[in-house]
């Protein structure tokens, strides 16, 4: 390998030339941030990418060395100005949180330490253990539960049906594959987020293998239904392995019957998983862990962080009652990762043994400084308010007769619309549309039973009454304007 | 929903009480950080964990508001100090990036604005996208390649598995799952990374489709023996779907024939998939990129940012040169990821359409900024001068008689023992063992056809020839010690 040896051994390290001047780019940066932080408000929520803007991002590979001043200009005048406005007050598409002060600092500190959270021997990995004790105490779980960090609950759904799938058929599964078992049956509700049945697509399982559950009249699985499902599919020779429930369903963020499921589920021997991808962190908040009441009994439970938790993006969670379960699903034994009982590669097991990673960041240090800042009395506190600033707009919807209800609102989600007969799926799409130009307001959309809906899902911390006025008034405005009621 | 509305509409936001009180601190958080990273070598590598230290992360719940200047205190005293080490130049375990200034202060950045990557209409996505092209570029990729950023080459090639999955069986699979499939066969080396058993594993092919090919002496894949390998299984009815080579091995950093295997996949009508986790950038290097020739007819390529590339962790990355059958594999339709024509839900397709996850931390701004500020010539200069430091360091290791090389030293990872005779596996572990408690260097161990080995993978860019010679002193002196040699 001669071609090496002519470099010689000269240190081209990427640390600074001049410390003193990055530390000083590193200060204005932050200062930057800081600003944009404070005066949120006073900026739209999105606003549409100029094509000048977007070609910039067009150019080739850089191959020289750059300017680290030049690159933060680039970000703050073409990046940061057309973000997708999650941190704004005004922000209520999809189930995105605002983010805070505290959580930027801290990933701040984790990208300088730049902590693989995959395994040895260090204290990020104690960090994250004691993140996994407290969400066992947030939930109910007992505190011999595993768990760890993903980028989000698609990723914990998907983690979740392989336990399940590997407590079913034994660890043998990991060797033998699918391809010779007999059916699989999974219990689903249709209001579903639709990573359930991707994480059964994913896992070989396919989505012919889900049986689909009815839901009652509060968008909720129905029980009975459940039953009904499990006698036919055991008749009929399926092997019933997986119920799914949801706490806070992605349309209209309803909770299914959680303890009736968890009793049912454990009945007939099957897996009792949990999607609380953005309900679970509400058992924080003591006007809303009544509402979530059989959480606690689920075998596993999929939550993120950066919902209503408000942790920066991403900071998905799993959580497993059985840790022994969790762990035979993914611990491998590796050469280049033999254990020791000092040193380095002492302290297993190691996060890689619960799950598919072996490189992870530090995203537990953000949410350890979320709580250890705030604490879960306030963060409950802002969840409840979320529920509450809902409430108040849905009092509003029912009181405007140009607008109608689309669904009960269990937690921090409204859908309705705007009354356009006919016209209605296609008004209600451009009031969406015309709210995200406007800058003022940012709700999502959604289809329910074939309606066209606007999805207010109040998430975000900085979210006030005024917000839900303006979005109200907003929708009037325009309502009236492309239905000619007004004019 | 009574009780939500109680609590009325009072202002909670967490954002800060006093803005001046927490800039402040926040440049205190970011001098301590630049303050760390300016004086890295005056501290140890790694140092154990007092019981006191790891005790502190057994308190109870935070219920109550905590304090920010504490909680940065408790990081500095308690996390900071303990942590695995690899952003010091004596680091050299594993295969782990040292990160950078530029990388940390990127994230802070990408944390601050919070966004969430799996989809809508904003520029992070753009920026995402320029790093797809530019990925495409480094590595020869056509520029229609599409790809996206995951928390690493783990699940880079577990959704490889996904994808070729779909290639040969057809979207159905995603209906029907493998519960009917004939039995597919995957080839992967010998030498290959435990996350490929396990992507198989997870996909719910199992690791009994795996046919091992044998290496030759040069720790590569034989493509001789795929040849067979490939006559036996098609003589027998399985279902070839799947070669997986590798562009720098875990244990020895060996590249496989990319160039031959590429061939022979596609003359077989096989995905060819390189697990790249390390060693793909070190196309960035003129020096490197001969070695890693073939890299570029791969039907798709797992790699980490964070490794060579000094992003700060995770930034893994899929790239495929098939976007259509990359987003066949994930795509679906769901109502609430409604696309429109303008505003936040416009430009479809997203990244949730590659991918499994719907949220996605902004990765792609720290590996932009590295890119923008050191450009490639530079970043491939750093790789390819850890590669010189190893072949310093297996020269040190030939000269040495009570050293001995054991493995060919192909790029940045080198393999040596301490001769001990009969004692030798357990001389070496415990000499890797007192190098960490040393806190001088911290290489890793592993076993070689039996034998345990020390295993230096020079991966940080702050690592010199002296650190070569530090490990080498060390080893020497624990070695005489152990074996009463120098006694």
């Amino acid at each position: 390998m001669a071609p090496f040896l002519v470099l010689g051994a000269t240190a081209v390290s990427l640390d600074p030339e001049d410390w003193t001047a990055w530390r000083a780019q590193g200060h204005r940066m932050l200062d930057d941030m800081f600003d944009h932080l404070q005066n949120l408000r006073s900026g739209p929520v999105w606003q549409p990418i100029p094509d000048a803007v977007r070609a910039e991002f067009q150019q080739d590979l850089p191959l020289g060395a750059g300017d680290l001043t030049a690159a933060h200009e680039r970000f703050m005048s073409a990046v940061r100005p057309y973000s997708v406005g999650n941190t704004h007050p005004g922000f209520m598409g999809w189930v995105h949180g605002g983010g805070t002060v505290v959580g930027m600092l801290a990933e701040m500190l984790a990208a300088g330490l730049n902590a693989n959270l995959g395994g040895r021997n260090h204290m990020p990995i104690e960090v994250e253990r004691q993140m996994v004790r407290w969400l066992a105490q947030i939930v109910g779980f007992p505190e011999t539960s595993s768990g760890l960090f993903v980028t989000g609950s698609s990723m914990a759904n998907f983690l979740a049906v392989l336990v399940a799938r590997t407590a079913k058929l034994g660890t043998v599964v990991r060797q033998t594959g699918l391809a010779g078992q007999g059916r699989l049956r999974a219990y689903v509700g249709k209001s579903a987020h639709g990573c359930i049945p991707q994480a059964l697509e994913m896992a070989g399982l396919g989505t012919d293998c889900i049986h689909w559950i009815a839901l009652d009249e509060q968008q909720r699985m129905d029980v009975s239904a459940v039953r009904v499902a499990l006698d036919q599919d055991l008749a009929q020779g399926y092997i019933p392995f997986f119920l799914c429930a949801t706490a806070g369903t992605v349309d209209v963020g309803a909770v299914d019957p959680l303890s009736e499921l968890a009793d049912l589920a454990h009945a007939h021997g099957l897996w009792f998983h949990v999607d609380g991808a953005y309900g679970a962190l509400g058992m924080m908040s003591p006007v809303i862990a009544p509402l979530l009441r059989g959480i606690e009994q689920a075998d596993s439970l999929a939550c993120d962080f950066h919902k209503w938790g408000q942790v920066p993006y991403d900071a998905g969670f799993l959580l497993v009652r059985d840790s022994d379960a969790h762990q035979r699903t993914f611990a491998s034994p590796a050469a280049y990762l033999r254990r020791e009982e000092r040193g380095l590669a002492a302290g297993s097991p190691w996060p890689c043994d619960f799950g598919p990673d072996l490189s992870r960041g530090f995203r537990a240090l953000k949410a350890w400084f979320t709580l250890q800042v705030y604490g879960t009395d306030r963060l409950g506190q802002v969840m409840a308010e979320t529920c509450a600033l809902a409430q108040s707009l849905k009092a509003r919807i029912q009181a405007e007769k140009a607008l109608e209800l689309m669904a009960p609102v269990t937690l921090n989600i409204v859908c309705f619309r705007y009354r356009a007969g006919q016209d209605s799926n296609q008004v209600n799409r451009e009031i969406v549309i015309r709210l995200h130009e406007s800058g003022l307001v940012a709700p999502s959309s959604t289809v329910l039973a074939g309606h066209v809906v606007i999805r207010a899902a109040v998430v975000n911390h900085r979210t006030e009454q005024q917000d839900m006025d303006t979005l109200v008034d907003a929708v009037l405005r325009i309502g009236a304007a492309l239905t000619e009621k007004g004019q």
